[in-house]
């Protein structure tokens, strides 16, 4: 299946590598630990995904997540599918503290930004392949 | 298990009844089909949960979720669990529309809002009892 990712979605964020089918993403903003997942479907909707899919999915969902919160300093996730402007599905995994920018609103349409340096990117790209082993394909 | 949905939800929403072990809950916004989950679990995040518990967690989510598309004039759903204000774990559906109050942007922090009367309360809860058959429970 040819697949490409949303340029709009290429723009905003750092492609970081594969976990199970799914791309890994990182949201270009310093002030959140914010990865997105992007599976392989032309389906728009999470609902919409066989049973098989969704499970792996699934596991994507809790393995990010619990690398989201071992390794930066967050006491929760935010996980989201909304979509509303880039149809194409994805899974927003967002790392929130009491002291962050948008506490305790939601991170989603934010003017509070700060770009990532490469160096970060490619910190958080090994710091994933060092926690998820297999389970991670750095690109 | 003692369960008590929290007083801030119960505030916010209606309570139309229960799916699988969840509690069925409608926002008090008339401006938008939107639906909150309430599993029955002590866990305030979703990954957290175990596997039997995210699968039939998943399966109320592909249920409502339908339910939403059917039923209301909308075009996709926004699913998330936040839980930034509230940490009782408690999943948002909402059905959106290109011509809704909020479009493009979330919906969660709006200043749009109309109370919803009770007849609509009670023609909605009606719906979900026809569309969702032995799979809902009426409160």
């Amino acid at each position: 299946m040819s697949f490409e990712i949303d340029p709009r979605l290429r723009r905003d964020c750092h492609i970081l590598g594969r976990t199970g089918d799914s791309f890994v993403l990182l949201m270009d903003n310093a002030l959140f630990p914010w990865i997105i997942l992007v599976p392989v479907t032309e389906h728009s909707e999470f609902h919409e995904l066989g049973q098989e899919q969704q499970l792996q999915l699934l596991q994507q969902i809790n393995r990010v997540s619990n690398f989201i919160l071992k390794e930066f300093d967050v006491t929760k996730i935010n996980t989201a599918c909304i979509g509303n402007i880039v149809r194409q599905l994805h899974i927003h995994l967002i790392g929130r503290h009491e002291l962050d920018a948008c506490w305790p609103g939601v991170v989603w349409g934010t003017e509070h930004r700060r770009a990532r340096d490469m160096k970060q990117v490619k910190d958080i790209q090994r710091q994933m392949q060092r926690a998820l082993g297999e389970d991670f394909t750095a690109l």
